[in-house]
């Protein structure tokens, strides 16, 4: 079954395409009442995050634009030291998309929204002609609960600061570029998407002193904390040895000349907090389904001359001045 | 100057684009801290509300994709009965658009934004590679302060209710279609896109009890009367001569066999509530720059046979059936 055109017109096949597919999967009281909005039982101080989801192919190891979706905006705001609790998503359907294919990403919104403990409330839909758009876009917008005070900010990096990070590196980026290029030799590979929130709450509740959260999605690790070291006036120097990077990955982007520093995450979170906090935050981290391999990746400085930079420590001893990505565009990695 | 694939990287490239557009377009101090998200000062209940915009063409008399995706959200937050606040917009680009049209999109959507008194406090912005969109679409998300209590509710119509519209039918439908199709003796039509926040505020304030708010917009007067029905399983009898449609509107649709009650509104409103109440509350519109030629358009009735249904007294006499809009697919309009 193909998706047609009138059922994004707003009438009788728009109600029988949400309440089929969308409504089935993301059941809940809140979004069952059918109003163009949905009213919060939420607290503030409230935070607010949104992302829009392009990524080709829709169905990757490890996931789907759908739980992609789900994961990429429940982490975004539990980066800002809040407890995710409610998501919009408004989808763009190309004509003709197959049914069977919506279906099972709804079903896996749906499963992660469960998963990660969020409510999907309130959507949209729209169906454009063929060629107006490739397939399915979705972009998600999440609301929460602020739980640390103060918030964690990308500008609150000090000198002193350990750098943490929750697990491996690039395993998102290389599974999308892999897959889309066909590269059956890299089949163990597979997307490091997941829900962030409960270790954020327990590292909030845990460490006491949180400075930064952030997660190094588009960019990468590199990019990230290059964001970081300006947004606070500081410098960074990372460890090369220290930086977990999975065999396979390590071997995969050797082989397509791609450094993982670079490569997408999806399920990995930057913690920069007081040096003496580390350790609790790391065996927090650990204890975590999604933090078994977090390691303590390196420190902020004082920027040199007024210049934050992010310098890596070599394997061999040297150092390397890691930039921001630049001219190197990566399309639709998620 | 035409949009680059690497500008929606998450690197160097990608911050140049948001400082230079949107941040400069959208200036806040919620959205210079430049992080994942917002921490919004606001208090609960919150209302939540979301719409992908992927209207075509992108610029058309009376407003752009950038001022309907400010509109159309700030008018679905408050249509819940809450005071819509904050904003967020995600932006997937096609490559190679052209920038100074981008420029233009976002001033109008920073303008429409303060004028409806809102801030657009975080975003996002994808590039996907030529062909995989058309051009440009906008999601935004809104959050606002609940004020009614009760809030209004597709739910809520009860028999006896006085069925007011905020102003003319079809305008910014007919202005889509007539743009598309070059047709240029329609010269004298325009959309009437608008901001409805500030109207709604004095509606609530000043009737003390509405049933229900809500916009026809995708599907029309008729199709969203329908929903309403069905919701709150009851009937729903309009008189043909008392609903605004302006001359050229009702010209322009006889000419193209469109039916003015079936096509999108983006500056309208619909007001369900008592009828002791009804008078009050066209006066409060009224008295609105956008609500001029407010009229009291029908009445709820019992569903007969429990069959919640949507009737019009025609201008001739007699009664006629206006069903949910069905196979007409009228896509892009919104």
């Amino acid at each position: 079954m193909q998706l047609l055109l009138d059922s994004g017109s707003g009438g009788r096949a728009s109600q029988r395409l949400i309440a089929d597919i969308f409504v089935r999967h993301f059941d809940n009281a809140i979004l069952r009442r059918m109003d163009d909005g949905a009213v919060l039982p939420v607290r503030g101080p409230v935070v607010m995050s949104t992302d829009g989801y392009t990524v080709t192919p829709l169905e990757f190891p490890g996931g789907d634009i759908g739980s992609l979706a789900v994961h990429g905006t429940v982490n975004d705001v539990a980066m800002m030291g809040a407890r995710p609790l409610y998501l919009s998503c408004a989808f763009i359907l190309e004509e003709g998309l197959d049914l069977g294919l919506l279906d099972r990403i709804a079903a896996s919104m749906g499963e992660a929204a469960r998963r990660a403990g969020v409510h999907i409330v309130t959507g949209d839909t729209k169906v454009v002609p063929r060629g107006a758009c490739d397939k399915l876009f979705i972009t998600t917008a999440g609301v929460g609960e602020l739980i640390a005070d103060p918030a964690p900010s990308g500008s609150l990096a000090r000198p002193g600061d350990a750098v943490l990070i929750s697990g491996s590196m690039g395993d998102h980026g290389l599974t999308i570029m892999a897959r889309r290029d066909n590269l059956s030799f890299m089949s163990d590979i597979a997307s490091d998407s997941a829900p962030l929130n409960r270790m954020v709450e327990k590292l909030i509740r845990g460490t006491g002193e949180i400075h930064v959260l952030r997660d190094p999605t588009r960019g990468g690790l590199a990019t990230t904390l290059n964001e970081i070291a300006e947004q606070s006036g500081v410098s960074c120097v990372l460890e090369e040895t220290a930086v977990p990077v999975h065999e396979n990955v390590r071997s995969g982007c050797a082989l397509l000349g791609l450094d993982p520093l670079y490569l997408a995450n999806e399920g990995k979170l930057i913690c920069i907090l007081p040096r003496e906090r580390a350790e609790a935050a790391l065996d927090i981290m650990r204890s975590d389904e999604y933090g078994r391999e977090a390691a303590l990746i390196g420190e902020i400085i004082p920027a040199v001359n007024g210049r934050p930079q992010v310098t890596l420590h070599t394997r061999m001893g040297g150092g390397r001045l890691l930039s921001m990505l630049e001219g190197a565009p990566l399309p639709r990695i998620c």
